[in-house]
């Protein structure tokens, strides 16, 4: 593991890419064996985190990077308990390693089948949180996957605690040395390097804003897979069922609104709209969401609740804060075009007792997920029962939504015969 | 259809953007239809056809352009025939679009499920063959995509009236107007204009040389799905059947050279090496093939045929050419780190009666395609009961191997509720 001795981008890639080949024919018992192990030594070694964490927050206080970020930043004995039962619970996954997808029998008796097999070498690129340190890599070894970690300079001395913990646990379980590598140095052009692996490393990941999206954009040959923004909307129809409405509403805009499956627009059909909008005004208002609505949503939420005139800006934004724009719709069409507009392709809702509407809506949004009667809050790859995920892809090619460790492979075609050749 | 009337590459990608999204609802009744149609109005309209071949066939002679690529650029009534059929085949394929590729049910009632969906809008970037045009207009159709085309400017003629037919055909049919869109200008700045356009072209194909990808690489923000050649190895192993060797070996290299699943390099394991390789060579001298050795294999290979020394560049070089590479090997793990050295992970084939060494090779080489007792000749959309192909993908993301039209979809996950909010 490069921490101790400085080595360059390349090197390090090297090093992962001399691993990767072994660790992809491990067998599950030892990755998850070295899974638990990874879980232990994180508890044992509090201290050591704690240390090092503290560091990095004093380094933070002292550069006024915001409570915000420090707060993302900050361990604590419960947190860290918390990323060791993120690592048992990746265990616990079923190997996606050897799978097989499909398979037939062409009509010369040779067999064909797609077999899951790792990517080789994945790296990922983040920002601030040092939990994203263990996750990534603990994905990255379930899926067979030797992996750069690039984390952000704030939290470099948490991180490299952190990732020789996993590296040293990982290796005394019997994962191939080098499997977990950590870029240390945090400038721009450590990242051009690691983006331009070409034949090294197989996929980059990006977490991050989208000053690390564009950064990436302009150098990486490497292919990437980009999260957009979620800027999700909830589309109440005609036939809603209110008490529903109002439920998701609420989850989706305030149980965590700085996520990216976090509402960020309501779209009301006009035939609901006089109904249903005082009382979702005044449960948002109750819970301090404030509002910005169209002409009609201001003149039928009733008096009470303040809300501004939304501007094209606002069904552009993705406030990742407690604000919500409202807009009245007079038809499910009129509302698949508002997403397909301003939506970004991550999460779309509509609630609807009509399967007219559900179905259009869903053949009709263009998302990675698209919901009838149920909140985008679920868009998670825990939630979708497929463990923890890497991040959440908006892009099409390769996989949509959560990208857990099933997406973190490719396949490969094993073709077998008894001397076929072509005719 | 941007044909007659000459407007940017920007417009052709946004009016391709316009048809995508009816397109992608288009029923397989009417894409199948529209196929047939495109098929029948190919065969009435040959003489027009042609027509413009000539144009091109007669400005390539006079440039100069060799006489190899003057045959790829030929048409006649019989290739066109031919290109109707293929379009017909690709009519007869199930329609990906829709298919439900796994679902689960959350423990909360909620219903998850994949869905295939178009990716919206794919570019094909071709060189020379204007049977491309149709070919790959006929697999995005067929996968509910709109295509923008664009050939090289040896073609423009043939590819103009080609477009202009299978434009007119599906659109006569059902097709939403401006799904099937040609770029006439072959520079590099449309290319250029073509690979950026983020959010409008949602992925790029590239079928051509090595230029064409490096000049893509440079400027593509757009995904691309690169196929690197195919430097294919077949390896003997000790307990081979000797004639299923001989006859996957000529089949390889002989039966069509030029094209990327053909063999360049055999390792034979010296064990079945000194009855295998005079009775190889031999054979392959008698079909014209040029041979290049190491010492082993020209010491073993017998007299009276000519193997030249084999240097190192040998083993990285893909011939395309009645050519091949031979090497001596002593064991099942010398030839799969040599084929990990020198491979494009393309195509490996093993010939072997061991199981173990059959299954170490299996497991054991990064590649689309690995063969046990069969032809690399196989790897092939057409011979994989996938329909034609629109190329062969060599690298990991999305998809390896044939991409037909299953490769040419993205998924959606289609979540449904009665109600349920995060807790």
């Amino acid at each position: 593991m490069a921490i101790s001795t400085p080595t360059s981008v390349t090197d390090i890639c090297l090093a992962a890419k001399a691993a990767a080949k072994p660790l992809a024919a491990l067998g599950a018992d030892v990755k998850d064996r070295a899974l638990h192990a990874i879980a232990d030594a994180l508890v044992a070694r509090t201290p050591e985190i704690l240390e090092a964490n503290a560091k990095d927050l004093e380094a933070g206080r002292a550069n006024e990077i915001g409570d915000a970020l420090l707060d993302r930043l900050a361990l604590d004995a419960e947190r860290i308990e918390g990323i060791a039962a993120g690592t048992r619970a990746i265990a616990a996954l079923p190997d996606p390693v050897g799978e097989t997808i499909d398979g037939h029998r062409l009509p010369n008796g040779v067999d064909v089948r797609r077999v899951r097999v790792p990517f080789g070498v994945v790296a990922v690129v983040y920002e601030a949180r040092p939990n994203v340190t263990i996750d990534a890599a603990g994905l990255a070894l379930k899926s067979g996957n030797a992996i750069v970690l690039r984390g952000s300079s704030t939290a470099i001395h948490s991180n490299r605690v952190l990732a020789a913990i996993a590296s040293e646990a990982a290796t005394a379980a019997g994962v191939p040395e080098g499997a977990i590598q950590l870029v240390a140095g945090g400038g721009r052009e450590e990242l051009a390097e690691l983006a331009t692996q070409d034949g090294v490393v197989d996929l980059i990941f990006p977490r991050g804003g989208e000053g690390l999206k564009n950064a990436l954009k302009a150098v990486a040959t490497v292919p990437v897979i980009y999260a957009a923004s979620g800027n999700c909307h909830l589309y109440v129809d005609a036939s809603a069922k209110l008490d529903d409405a109002e439920a998701i509403l609420i989850n989706g805009k305030t149980q965590r609104p700085g996520v990216c499956n976090a509402l960020e627009t309501l779209l009301v059909h006009a035939d609901a709209a006089a109904e249903f909008l005082p009382r979702a005004a005044k449960a948002l208002h109750a819970a301090g969401v404030e509002l910005r609505g169209d002409e009609r949503a201001r003149a039928l939420a009733g008096p009470g609740i303040p809300i501004a005139l939304a501007t094209e800006e606002d069904w552009a934004t993705e406030y990742l804060a407690l604000t919500l724009a409202i807009r009245v719709v007079d038809s499910a069409a009129e509302a698949i075009d508002h997403v397909g507009r301003y939506g970004s392709g991550h999460s779309e809702a509509i609630v609807t007792q009509s399967t007219d509407a559900a179905r259009a809506f869903q053949l009709g949004v263009d998302a990675a997920c698209v919901y009838v009667n149920a909140s985008t809050r679920f868009t998670d790859g825990g939630e979708f029962g497929m463990g923890a995920e890497i991040g959440n892809s908006t892009q099409k090619l390769h996989a949509r939504g959560p990208i857990g460790v099933r997406e973190l492979t490719t396949f490969k075609y094993l073709i077998e015969g008894t001397g076929q050749v072509r005719a």
